[in-house]
């Protein structure tokens, strides 16, 4: 009746995998993740070639991708992320066929009606019993969630769990449950927790990013949103985690309780909830060790799906009842298109993610950026890339100035009368391009190496490969 | 964006409810529920006819479907349980159509295969937001789990969402997320609590039940199988839930824990679990206020899905899993065939619910039945309806001895061996006999009024009209 196999191995010629098949992977291990590398690895020994992965993020740890994909072991790869590393390596042209990104929300959605197929997904999970019930935010390797092997758990073919805690049966806080589990096979490490915080929580005494995160701050207190109820989502970057810092102060100051909070969960989430400033968290992916901690200790903490989170096919998501968000933004355009997937030189930098699902669900999206970043202009005549459409963010909150989507006269009204200093997006590029001269343009070739798709999956950009000598 | 519409009447027609179609629901207020006679009256004077249902259970507070039938609004009627009192009813061939009894996990596979089709489920929560994110084990009518309406939400075209206790997005401890729900409504009742608890929690001190059920916890004590990471599961009979009450002095005494315990939930299994006999509760009904509190407040007390319960066409499920259940019996033969659909007489008292999925997927089934009940054999020749083939029955306990299906001679030197009064079935049979004497045969046509499935929805049985001067 066990559905342990002695080896990934076993585990891989049980479900029939063969050349051409697509695999699936979450990234809640972030930059700790082994399973990738241990999985792509074994197929490669076993001889397979034209594998198709399909995964939520793939980050530098995985640059042994870059060999598989020239042994034509790896033949295309689907993510919603590729951090700057390997996507600089991905941006000359390495996999045999185009990239294809996607939103969360997107790829779940595109999971669930078929357009996508996913023949194997191998679940990294921190504890599973022998039947396969597991989670991913209890035992020595607990990164948070399992969110996003939810759909691929029930809508791929086959399900392997990969776990280095097997538990007694059952597993104790089952994520994803034995139904849809066909085997389980223990591994050394599935990952290392502590890749999941690389960075982005960590506080910043940087005072560009302070006034920002302030300036953000004050935009929400003026928008007209924070009152009992508010819900509230911040991306990964250190401006963004600031606001959430932020905002206790403010919210105890106005004596407002929040409904949810959304993100990447970490302390400044957890101290939020804990202080009875939001009622709830719902989360997709924890950043630290506090916010793993309190999502398997918190009853008001709650792990929910990708589907629930942001899917645009679903009746509907939470992303749809957010009132403000804060976001990133590599390059971010007079047109508030932001770029969060390549930087100047076209290099591939990062993906959506998250990013046009909760820019287009929220009532006010917030970009948040320096002017300049390492003497290249942020704010930019047109991006290079396409990641989230101007019709969907708000305000941008510069060191300099915020401006106002002109879609929203009366946005930008309120934030005026509120003293906050409004000013024109083509100012704020004007300024840019003042400190930090017109940059060269990027040197691309004709040769797509990445189609960028929307939310609803329709295709938004193309990235083109950089020039070899560039 | 809001779900929330204005009546019940409002979701049915934007649902598209039209005549033919099949509506569902949970039964997870068991005898109190209010939401089937609410939907099916609005249904009616709405004007419809020729609407087919399919609920997990039905009780006696339902009978007003037996006018809702007569003038064929109701015209077909699919269930795991059918109570005695509208039973009786029914069995004189009211319903249009036969009825058709599956088991929980039968039911369930047959939803997920598409072997069972839903138009429009309804599903009663004690709380909901207005975007559908809803329980049933918070808010002032908190009855349990919502697990008998996970699949329905899932698979069903529409999903309706009836509470009297509307909460603020988001919902806390969500148990069907908004991304399946259509629609929410809100309505004065959708069931009274107490009605889970119509019984069969209350302590006995009836000397043969009690007798029963120390043989049965004897029988496990000397199964083999009590030891560290035990599974177990009762039924809902006084008998079952004595033995559970029985089996926690026994585990504390043996230094045993268990790993988990299913069945219908109430304050014997959560003290097992607050005592450390048992790690783990796995919840698909709350039996009363305790094991609901338990649910709301414990994290080592989850609840489960049906599905996750008892699918057969899941890739495993947790009743394959466990170790030892106790079951009741109306009639049990000397084939250890179990009837649980009908009396003596023919008529339906009951159903299958889970019996023959925990019968079939647990290692030893324990009946446990008196001799005679009423004056009426229990042990008898041949089953008037076969719930469970005797071939996933194990052990009989009445309190004149112990019968050993012959399927089990280990099983049965085992028990012999721990002193335990082992005797043929055929002996309890005749005893039966002597005792009551043998019973006229049921006056029945052979008109069917119903359709017994077992859990892999083949045809094990028909149950036929009674004659109607009987």
């Amino acid at each position: 009746m066990s559905k342990l196999v002695s080896s990934l191995q076993e585990a891989i010629k049980l479900c029939g995998l063969k050349d051409g098949m697509t695999i699936s992977f979450h990234h809640n291990f972030r930059n700790g993740d082994h399973t990738v590398n241990l999985v792509v690895s074994t197929i490669a020994e076993m001889g397979y070639r034209d594998i198709k992965i399909n995964a939520t993020g793939i980050y530098d740890i995985h640059k042994p991708l870059v060999e598989h994909m020239q042994n034509n072991v790896i033949t295309g790869l689907s993510t919603n992320y590729l951090m700057g590393g390997i996507g600089k390596i991905m941006s000359t042209g390495v996999c045999p066929t185009p990239i294809v990104f996607r939103s969360h929300g997107g790829r779940d959605s595109a999971l669930w009606t078929g357009e996508c197929k996913v023949d194997i997904t191998f679940i990294a999970a921190s504890s599973a019993d022998e039947m396969g019930n597991c989670n991913c935010h209890s035992g020595p390797s607990a990164c948070g969630t399992l969110s996003y092997s939810y759909t691929d758990s029930l809508k791929a073919d086959k399900v392997v769990v990969l776990t280095n805690n097997l538990v007694p049966y059952p597993t104790q806080g089952i994520s994803i449950p034995e139904t849809l589990v066909d085997y389980v096979t223990v591994v050394d490490s599935i990952g290392d927790p502590s890749g999941i915080m690389s960075g982005p929580l960590s506080t910043t005494k940087d005072p560009v990013t302070t006034m920002i995160s302030q300036y953000a701050t004050q935009v929400i207190d003026s928008c007209g949103l924070l009152k009992d109820g508010f819900s509230f989502q911040t991306g990964g970057g250190k401006a963004s985690v600031q606001v959430a810092r932020f905002m206790k102060d403010l919210m105890l100051k106005r004596g407002v309780q929040g409904s949810f909070i959304m993100g990447g969960i970490g302390q400044p989430h957890v101290d939020l909830l804990r202080s009875g400033c939001f009622r709830t968290i719902l989360d997709v992916q924890c950043f630290d060790l506090d916010g793993i901690r309190s999502l398997r200790e918190d009853q008001n903490h709650q792990e929910i799906s990708i589907y629930q989170y942001a899917a645009p096919t679903a009746k509907s998501c939470v992303a749809d009842s957010l009132d403000v968000v804060v976001v990133g933004a590599t390059q971010i355009d007079t047109d508030f298109n932001i770029n969060v997937h390549t930087d100047s030189n076209g290099y591939i930098i990062g993906g959506s993610g998250g990013h046009n699902d909760i820019c287009y669900g929220s009532k006010i999206a917030i970009a948040v950026a320096p002017l300049v970043r390492s003497r290249i202009p942020i704010v930019v005549d047109k991006v290079l890339t396409t990641s989230t459409p101007g019709a969907y963010v708000d305000v941008l909150v510069t060191q300099r100035g915020i401006a106002v989507n002109p879609r929203r006269p009366e946005l930008r009204e309120r934030l005026k009368d509120a003293g906050l200093p409004i000013v024109d997006i083509h100012e704020l590029h004007a300024l840019a391009i003042k400190i930090a001269g017109n940059p060269a343009p990027a040197a691309l070739t004709d040769e797509p190496v990445a189609y960028v798709h929307f939310r609803t999956n329709n295709l938004i950009d193309t990235i083109y490969k950089v020039a070899a000598n560039h």
